[in-house]
């Protein structure tokens, strides 16, 4: 959620007269809470695969988003969709039965004891409900969350959204953990290491009477700058949470859906089972539907004793979009693809690691890879300015990529899941020009 | 919300095979927090304009879904939804034109104070929204609302939604006023009663410390039982919350959109602007998308310090389908359509109410109209047990409705706006059967 590297106004002079033009009539009707990435915005009026395009038909190769998970514009996607609304598109009120086929698939593709699933519409809604249900479920009031954590934009997400910088202060029932940083710290420490700023948090909340209601964790931790490793590394958090008697809620947002490359969701790092978990921005190719799914133990008090109807989520509509994503990721295997293109990107990032100090260094899983910029690389100074001047050299070049991290020094690599291994070779070979044009200077 | 017609499982031996396993698979995947409409819930396969179908092809008369606002599976929403997956899904922090066209449009519908608009995907994202953008513009807490009053499923948004039940009690900064009741009361005094509330609400959260962000009204009080008259009665309400500081936030995701058959919306039914509107269902036909529009004094606080970005919130798909929706109430006269048909339905109703008793008031605007039912007209004592008959009665004679309010006992007429007079004599009828079935037994 960091933004250095967003447009700020001052580069509005320079633009082509039609971006200028679009940009003043953007700014007369929507809030100012918008903002636009980059310098120079980016203009798509058209997307295909990994690629977007402007409209003087320039290509730009998307390496940032996961949304678009089969790829923009994808045509069974399209194809599913514009079917359906021809069809019906109602409430789940009424009994139809494409959400009964959906869930029983997704659901499959979790452990046995994840068994149910509550539709939402954005991944934000589907947090939001997560924390009520653990608040209600355990009676308690306390969350833990990391200190650089994004979760959604609602009031109660806002709350455990870190990331959103000081105006947007956590919530009094919030504590912040720091996540493992194994570039800076013993990797082989790091789970305990974890595990005990976790339960300092829990005697924190407990010592405040609010008790412990849930850990959400990002199951990559994304927004803090992607803490892949050691594998497993959650487990003991988690157990301490449980002895606790709260839950833990694992946030698929970013990494569910294959993107890591080895399972369908990132919690399956590390070897224990959530008690809910969040699903959202890859779940329908853009369009709006998100999910909980959580064990019958964990959401079974709340849905007995509060009604929740939320009145577009698992619409028809947007199940057939779920319907296909799951479609395509499963025939065109994009759960493999995510680990063999992962793993030639880390190689590559590797390589001009070496080869360039400011690259301190690489992490992830899958087509979920974080490089780290540095300035000095003895000191491991996080060098944000960098990674800002990184980005926005590649969107020259027409490469659509972003920074993240507690520090914004972290290149957030997460390309739509078809991304190939010559789209891989020209995102390494844009870099390694990019870096060498500013070693240059 | 209320659910006294709801569908409680213990009618399950009594229905077809095809439908009692259809029953027993969703209860196997969706959490307990799921509820069907109606002892026999109604399975629907398709739709179309004012229709659904079932499997066997049984068509039913749609009286209820405000969702589907230009008709179920319209062709022009579909055309254009379709096309526009087929071309762009992002995001918007790259620059792309139909949001932009769409806003110009949407704000053209508002008076000219009402000139931002932000996104969501839900109406309860919205509302959401609205009082965290309240709370941060005044630095006050305090939330006034309505006694039943229903604003959505975030923890937020439950918070000032009474209507949810006593498991979910309202906010600790959240007062309560009943809304008016010309059925019982003085309607000439409506209005300066209802602001008497309102101060009392007012000088409460003053004395506890809170301060009042905003008052919160649905324009028709939909889940109040609907309270539409007199015509201006919110405003010296509104002027009481203005003189206090706070933010008057009109709720049309029901009322909105035409369907009051006299304008856009139904705060123009008050004469006075609000500082911030919530929009919602039926704004794109069942594609989830949602705004929120408020005055830039409101909004530009909130929007320079915190961002807030909703990733689908404004797609293009998204609002494709926003922008099919306005294409056809203005194409089609739907507002008109509103009023006249909604008047002959309110003339209709008034006549039954003369020959059934039971029928204690008729009231509501355009085709948003409330029958009310009582046991004694007299004492005018509110009978949910007739209107939960009426609505099992009428789905048994393939007539979708529903009932709410307070007591529950509010027959809530909200079909799709191009329900035509053939179709409302067809609904009359059928009410008047079951009304004469009811007396005769």
């Amino acid at each position: 959620m960091h933004m250095a590297n967003a447009f700020d106004g001052s580069a509005i002079d320079g633009l082509d007269p039609a971006a200028r033009s679009l940009i003043g009539r953007r700014d007369a009707v929507l809030a100012s809470s918008y903002r636009l990435f980059y310098q120079e915005p980016v203009a798509p009026v058209r997307g295909e695969g990994v690629h977007l395009y402007d409209a003087d038909g320039n290509e730009y190769l998307d390496v940032y988003n996961n949304v678009p998970a089969v790829g923009h514009s994808h045509p069974h996607v399209q194809q599913k969709v514009s079917a359906q609304l021809g069809v019906l598109n109602t409430h789940t009120r009424y009994l139809t039965e494409p959400i009964i086929d959906y869930s029983e698939r997704l659901l499959g593709l979790f452990p046995d004891a994840l068994a149910k699933v509550v539709y939402t519409c954005t991944g934000s809604e589907a947090v939001d409900l997560a924390l009520r249900i653990a608040r209600y479920q355990t009676g308690a009031r306390g969350i833990i969350c990391t200190t650089h954590a994004y979760h959604g934009t609602t009031a109660s997400a806002a709350e455990i959204s870190p990331s959103l910088g000081p105006n947007n202060p956590v919530g009094s029932e919030v504590v912040l953990v720091d996540v493992p940083d194994t570039y800076r710290d013993d990797p082989t420490a790091a789970a305990e290491d974890f595990a005990g700023r976790v339960r300092a948090a829990i005697g924190d909340l407990q010592e405040r009477g609010v008790g412990v209601a849930a850990m959400i964790v990002d199951s990559i931790m994304s927004s803090d700058g992607v803490q892949s490793h050691p594998v497993g590394f959650l487990a003991p958090a988690v157990e301490a949470v449980h002895s606790a008697g709260g839950l833990w809620i694992a946030d698929e947002v970013q990494p569910g859906f294959g993107r890591l490359g080895e399972s369908w969701w990132g919690f399956q790092r590390h070897g224990i089972d959530p008690d809910l978990v969040v699903l959202g921005k890859p779940m329908g190719n853009g369009v709006p539907v998100a999910a909980l799914v959580g064990t019958e133990a964990a959401t079974e008090r709340f849905g007995q004793d509060i009604r929740y109807f939320n009145t577009f989520g698992g619409n028809p509509v947007s199940i057939a979009a779920a319907s296909a994503v799951l479609d395509v990721i499963t025939d065109d295997l994009l759960v493999d693809n995510a680990r063999v293109v992962g793993g030639r990107l880390d190689a590559g990032l590797r390589e001009l690691a070496a080869a360039h100090p400011e690259i301190g260094d690489v992490r992830g899983s899958g087509l979920f890879i974080a490089a780290e910029f540095v300035s000095d690389p003895e000191a491991k100074t996080p060098d944000p300015a960098a990674a800002a001047r990184i980005v926005n050299e590649l969107r020259r070049k027409r490469i659509l990529i972003s920074a993240s991290g507690r520090h914004a020094n972290v290149l957030k690599i997460r390309p739509p899941l078809p991304f190939s291994g010559a789209d891989a070779d020209r995102f390494l070979t844009a870099l390694s020009e990019v870096l060498t044009e500013q070693a240059g200077r």
